[in-house]
């Protein structure tokens, strides 16, 4: 469930912050109570976020260290909400001055500007990259309750890359796979886990494709070669191969769920490229700041944190499907 | 937002309904009072959806006709909720006894067995494809009240099959595109526009991939080459080209909007496969009732209908982004 | 929680219906799988808010019988959505032809009016108590859910009204006990039970006021007076008196749920009255059609249905308060 | 629209925080952009709520200044969620050493103790009164945004109190009116402005009672002597008493939305009372710590903040009625 800023159902994550104000934060609101979290392993899930991942990332230094403001008394969770806020540090706003009047090409400047007519320039505003912090908070604290549940999520890269286009940018893709979700979570219809993750994915910063499965590769094959054959195996039922992804009509039917997630490249360059102001002029921008040349090293953490968001919220629903 | 069985913030369809009981239908919200709707329109969108489409479609005879319950008077509507029934008739129950025990290969019967422990078996109940016509009928509303508001949508097989493989079934991708959306629908963060419609999409039963613009494309390609160019024309700020596919930072831009869904081969195939019952015996299916060798041709007012529940909903909320 | 047409959060009702159109409806969505219905126990409860109760109310002829769309096989539930419908019979449309241009005195003519622009003047349109019925479906299954589970409701008025006041109407106050609610139940903060109970029962209409254990009363109490003194007693704890309804700090602490609901007098009256056009001209009105005397008698029923839309949701909730 | 910790649809508050925390705090999410925003304001409006109103309020020192984090730039606020804190001071956790193992009699220990497990004893936690900082803070925004539409909100206390009682406390009933509310706002059924208002106004700690108009006095008087009569006057159709309390059907007719709160003694005596521990055991509870005699000088400005809170909203949700 998608309301604005606020993603969940029962456990729920509302966020808010600008790239360059004094902080980014939100509310973690449906934690189950009694859960021990350790608060060193939510800043490790920050330190991978960060930027200087593998070479091609910012240089901006974010040494974000989460403050906890709620929720949790002598490291357990106590039910109510959780507070949390991230001070952004090493701001420099005036490196943004040239971009107050200009709409950056495949950028939110534009949109958010005739959205609300009115944004934050600096840095992107809320529509930078820089929100998915309180995201891999969120998702690090659900992952707690989830391992607790014998739960666990993996994300990697599809592709190493070795050299980087000087001056220029890539995408690339993320694989993630859930591993221990018990058949029977996921709701019908509308709220099918497919659909929860693919909205939760898409919602990631440059994010633009997603599947499930062998998702687009179906195209190519026939319905006898694709078929999820059932076995019994050590007591249970489940499935021989995987092609559907752990998911069959919505709900997760006991395997892995797998899915992936396509990251169009960065669309800030280190070269020069052309805007547009509010009159229709061309503008010249010359590349400023601190960017990264690929998204998928920090996107991993922060695919991993959507789906950890998306499946406690579902576990805890699924509580609630028979009397 | 999606609640279990419902659909959409504003704007919103609540369904029910399982494929072999009496009736499939829903209740649409929050439909804005003054549309005036012409009911042959939506059964005509009915009929595209029935079985038969293309020559590749299921021959069960669903003469769906839709009664509508409440919220419209003399053609218009109130601004109350629009119920609306459309009874299930040629039912063959008898025609999935062979079923009610055992698991079919890549359908929902077990999952729906898993979550709920119990399940409706004919036709595979609530996990039906039959579920969508509700979908069809919200669309079909919210269509009539976007084109008073100049906004068209059209959806399209990305790829025409001249032969249907004997016994077998086949999958495929479906195109849309949405025009006069004006720039500022979508939500940031987690509401992007991008990801409720990936939401949407990957509901539709058989969905299995979903991309935005370039989608999954972007990944074979530079950021220099896929800068999507503003330039000034006809006295508005638009794009040259279109790789974003009319979204940026989850917030329309003005330009058509542009996705592709893909869909999974109809699970059920017209020879025998292997089932397996409760206690994990694997159990021969000889197949049996009347079914579709390709969901796409019957997708595509489906996928239509989705995506005018979603932006109806986002050009209603829209209008509460300013004061 | 509501969102326009719907009540509930996990265990919802989404209703639908005008007075005069063809039916009222709707779904109700999250009932847990595996509850055995009754349909003989729903339509005894339509018939407890029929007219003609206790002598005092419309002489309006509805023989409402539920239909059940879906949801519902051999008697048991399935997990999905419950949608229903109620035809509308006895209809006089035209009895209301002299309302469709005036406002009633005291009616939601004119706010509707002003709402939506248009609206259904055959007697009240959406308006109308007639909408009630879909509440009392939804609760008489609540009700055999909670019954299953414990948990009994019953609602009763304060006082009795021998003698009517001719072609005048009364209002009244309901009292209702819910008992067997486990300690736990409801949520903090915003969520209180006892302001989820105050939303749900003051949507009925006529309604007007709302108190939970001495409600009003505790104005004229010393604190030291109104402490619920707590007590141990058949091995668990529990509060001698029940001054606080059964409701602290917003949960149930396991005594009755104890609260009250007033009615305002009927606004249609059997003598004439004066409206006004939308002009602003001042019209007699001579009284037609047929209407309750008290609504006391009528909102019993539905008194206790909304109270079991709300527990049964708030168990359902409860049951994710802990990993 | 209540979930957990958050209240409303379209303009919501999620809060969160413990009396003796780090901080309290929350996001205000669909805040309109361009609304111009004065701090100063919102921290009169927390001085208003402060202790020591009135000379019968808590001694605690709580010199609450709110921090904004995000949402508003250069006084001007951008459509994105606005997030605050207020740091908790003169925290003395350990005047509640004492309650950590005691259920207070009337206190929400119990009832928090069985829902999660778990509870933070000191100074009640999460069902503190302080919690109601957050919302006087999201109502402080609202409030701005609501005069530059006209509309203004006003509470006040029913009754004053000269003499205090030595060591008891006592309750009261604040009046809150909400004026220059168009015709046309609220939404019918489930989501009346009554019911709204009455979800929101019990969910303040220690409400016990609500009513809207003349609410539970509505019971003394006949149809007739209570009807609000339509008079045209200054070129609009308005009411000439205002028995309804500016809602009929659930929508505002334009007249001053009137209604009522109760208000139970405050539960904390300043003299010893009995508690239960886990076990069972009676223990006496000496007075200790700083608590208010009377709750409602504090609770008006909370009043008038939740009130602020659901009529935006709901201004907002009118924007979409109609076409």
């Amino acid at each position: 469930m998608v309301l604005k800023n606020r993603i969940g159902n029962l456990f729920s994550l509302t966020s808010f912050g600008e790239s360059h104000g004094p902080a980014i934060g939100g509310v973690v609101d449906g934690m189950p109570a009694g859960v021990r979290i350790d608060l060193d392993q939510v800043n490790q899930e920050l330190a991978r976020r960060r930027p200087g991942q593998g070479g091609i990332s910012s240089s901006r230094k974010e040494t974000d260290e989460v403050e906890i403001l709620s929720g949790i008394m002598d490291g357990v969770t106590l039910g109510t909400p959780i507070g949390f806020i991230i001070r952004n540090r090493d701001q420099r706003p005036e490196d943004y001055d040239h971009l107050k009047d200009v709409f950056r090409p495949s950028h939110a400047d534009f949109t958010y500007q005739a959205k609300y007519g009115i944004r934050d320039h600096r840095g992107g505003g809320r529509a930078s990259a820089r929100e998915t912090v309180s995201r891999v908070v969120a998702g690090a604290l659900a992952k707690q309750a989830l391992l607790q549940l014998g739960i666990s999520i993996s994300a990697q890269a599809a592709t190493v890359v070795d050299e980087l286009p000087h001056g220029d940018t890539i995408g690339g893709v993320v694989l993630c796979a859930i591993k221990g979700v018990d058949p029977g979570i996921g709701e019908p219809v509308f709220g099918k886990l497919s659909s929860q993750l693919a909205e939760a994915m898409m919602s990631i910063p440059a994010a633009k494709g997603f599947e499930i499965g062998l998702g687009f590769d179906f195209v190519n094959h026939l319905g006898s070669e694709v078929l999820d054959k059932w076995v019994f195996q050590d007591g249970k039922i489940t499935t021989e191969t995987n092609y559907s992804g752990g998911i069959q009509g919505g709900i997760s039917n006991g395997n892995d769920i797998c899915f992936k997630v396509a990251f169009k490249p960065v669309a800030t360059l280190m070269q020069p490229v052309e805007g547009i102001d509010s009159q229709g002029n061309v503008v010249a921008i010359e590349p400023r700041g601190r960017h990264d040349a690929c998204v998928v090293p920090r996107a991993i953490p922060v695919v991993e944190a959507m789906a950890a968001i998306v499946v406690l919220d579902n576990v805890l629903l699924a509580r609630t499907s028979r009397l």
